[in-house]
């Protein structure tokens, strides 16, 4: 039998091979937000079906109401193994503003950057690249005889759209899926080469409001100061979203929001983290959140409201003298603790339709919602991982939380009742969901060698 | 020498022709706003000089550094008699939503409307159909030895975005221009039937604000807590420019601004304006501007402040997870009396930058600026016209206020010295600026006769 020595080195032999594949995985723009791009994603779905099939899986398709899913199985190399499930997406974020790509987005290519090589294209950190760090682990065990864990994947292609088909998926297929723990590789590096594991999420509520005043575009002379005008409406909406200390405005929005815990509070207060250079390498001075809070809470621990988008009335070139009949914005909650979802979504809408004057309607679109999570920090298969990437890195995984939303974590507790690991190798600066996102060619290549040394040490 | 009559009876024998030149006037698409249709601008200006050749006016086109000037002059048919300055402008506003359009907007067409047949594209009643009144009378005239009057016309190209380059070309050629009175035709009937003559005028500033917080868009899970939003503070701004009372909350916005005379209160309150029915007419219920003043005020003596456009984040289908980096909205207040432009822009701008937080840059543009105007309600040009109005429809004038901007009347009074008469044939729901803008068949009809009875009156 293969020695991890063996594996480590058939992966470093195969790097511009696993490139190749990579490049090709980038090149197919699959945006789940954007209905013109939808075959993109089925083309995307069938690219991973062919790979998986390659690595003796067995595979299928699974349409949903939306973006469809890929499931794969392969046997342990040896009887009572462990049985893990991976999860990644295959779907990625629009690209606008495409103005400010200095390349295609995909057009993937390599480039000199701070840390080294890197890989450049729209899904190459979020989230393609960090999957392919996976496959290239199964196809270096592959070569000698399978895994040492009973694996099966799941890849999506609605993330970025809030998972909507996940959570039924889930259900109807929980046979399928079910294993002992959930390996999902969404989540990044505490540093350049530092590797960390994910013990707590935010969770996310994603709404969207569209005011209503008059029934046409109005002229401003002709009709200014009488008739409602929705822009000022929803502005004023919007400016009462937060109080003057930072803190979300809606009635009952911190219900179920927990103090750090101090276990917690001491492991991230070893990491040194550096608000300044967080904020000033997106050109930042000043932490703009809840004041009372350190800046690691209000990315990790505190719950917030951020407008994602905001339109209503002319906003081409020059000016134009309309008073709009619509205005619209798209908000999202991140949350934290035991925030309930469904609650915080209703508390928005009763916030909005409570400061609506006459003659303005609201209408809301749901863009869905998930609990946050935390992970239990002693965890057996945590406690492996955390000794398999520090063999790899030379140095120990931070353990520490993340801002964004995974609902797929929230959904395999819920429908399967399984933890997960979260282990992945982005980089704080990969620009995910910006334009220039980028993977480091090292997360790439020692990505993959840290899956084949935790598939080795969860079986060991 | 021809008698009035000759005149209206030729106006009335030439329909035909006359509505087959005005459609192809209406063809081009001549917006001012927009750069890609500038070469249209470029045409509807020589298309305005071949018809006025064709009318026995020594005709030129004039550079100007934004759209052209078009200016011609023709002799009265005796000595000693008046001279008048006629404008029109043959820019026109943008088209969008084009969604909404039930035809295309350059593809003029007849269609049958509540009070009769009009004519439907951009710029049928905002300025074409309008201007094109003045020219039908015109040809009237030249088919009998030409006008009564000395006529000068001035038609321009930037009515539609502030006129940037009319102060300038007014001063260059005040000697060419100035006559005794402007004719401006810009304004609308009182009511289907009811003709009006306007004597005040609300003034304009345009303003848009662009304010940045980090260097690019960011993750709205990674950042969201401790990154400033653009959008949080551009609304928290925008929803305090007016405070619950519906006034303007700029400091000073109010200098300046008068309470109505006595006289033109009276004449108001003879109007029997129907706020529910005006507002009804376009979904709305209720006067959204300042509590304590009347409809007719809000809409003709008071200023105001709207918010035309506000655009920033992720504004196309479905979600997307963003804390953008800019945000920016079109601003226009509507001024009366006697506040002053640049005091206005000089107050808004101090507001937005006297708020803004850390991190937080505004950059603005100013899309101009006119004081607003009111002519003398006891003019000897005003008391001949409105005579002349009732003969041709039948009812007194009504003399009315006005809500929108016409900068040019400003620019003639303060450049040249010069009243206007202001008199039009739109109606109220002409849709201007609107999706489906029309223009009354009768109004272009009678609007012809309406100013061959003018120009006799003038001259009489």
């Amino acid at each position: 039998m293969a020695t991890t020595d063996n594996i480590l080195e058939a992966i470093d032999a195969d790097q511009e091979s696993a490139l190749e594949r990579l490049f090709a995985f980038l090149s197919i723009p699959s945006i789940s937000a954007v209905p013109a791009h939808f075959p993109d994603c089925e083309r995307a779905a069938d690219w991973l079906v062919g790979e998986l099939g390659g690595l003796g899986f067995e595979v299928a398709k699974h349409p949903t109401e939306g973006r469809p899913m890929v499931t794969g199985q392969v046997k342990a190399n040896r009887r009572d193994a462990p049985h893990v499930l991976f999860y990644g997406h295959y779907d990625v974020q629009p690209v606008d503003p495409l103005n400010l790509w200095r390349s295609p987005p995909f057009e993937p290519k390599l480039e000199a950057g701070p840390h080294g090589e890197q890989i450049v294209a729209r899904g190459a950190s979020d989230d393609k690249g960090q999957l392919m760090t996976f496959l290239e682990a199964c196809r270096a065990f592959e070569k000698f005889g399978g895994p040492p864990c009973q694996i099966s994947v799941l890849f999506e292609g609605e993330e970025e759209t809030g998972s909507p088909s996940l959570p039924a998926f889930l259900a109807k297929n929980a046979k399928l899926l079910k294993a002992d723990i959930a390996l999902v590789c969404d989540t990044g590096m505490w540093g350049p080469g530092t590797p960390a594991i994910t013990t707590s999420l935010r969770g996310l509520v994603g709404e969207e409001v569209i005011l209503t005043g008059a029934n046409r575009d109005l002229h401003s002379g002709v009709y200014g100061g009488a008739a409602v005008n929705p822009i000022h409406v929803l502005s004023t909406i919007l400016g009462a979203l937060h109080d003057s200390n930072g803190a979300v405005a809606l009635p009952g929005f911190y219900d179920g929001v927990e103090e750090l815990p101090a276990e917690i509070a001491e492991q991230w207060s070893t990491l040194d983290f550096d608000a300044s250079a967080f904020l000033g390498a997106v050109g930042l001075t000043t932490p703009a959140g809840e004041r009372d809070r350190t800046p690691l809470e209000q990315l990790w621990s505190r719950p917030t409201c951020d407008v994602n988008g905001i339109v209503g009335g002319y906003t081409g070139e020059g000016a134009k003298t309309v008073l709009p009949a619509k205005a619209s914005a798209k908000i999202t909650f991140r949350l934290v603790g035991k925030q309930n979802p469904e609650r915080v979504a209703q508390a928005f809408r009763s916030f909005v339709t409570s400061r609506l004057p006459p003659d303005v309607k609201a209408e809301f679109i749901s863009h869905g919602g998930s609990a946050a999570i935390s992970l239990p920090i002693k965890n057996e298969a945590l406690r492996r991982g955390r000794r398999a990437l520090e063999a790899e890195w030379g140095k120990p995984a931070a353990l520490v939380g993340c801002g964004a939303s995974i609902p797929i974590v929230g959904a395999f507790k819920r429908e399967l009742q399984m933890d997960s690991l979260l282990v992945g190798f982005a980089l704080e600066d990969d620009r995910i969901h910006s334009p220039n996102e980028k993977y480091e060619r090292t997360s790439f290549h020692k990505g993959a060698r840290s899956w084949a040394r935790i598939l080795a040490a969860l079986a060991a």
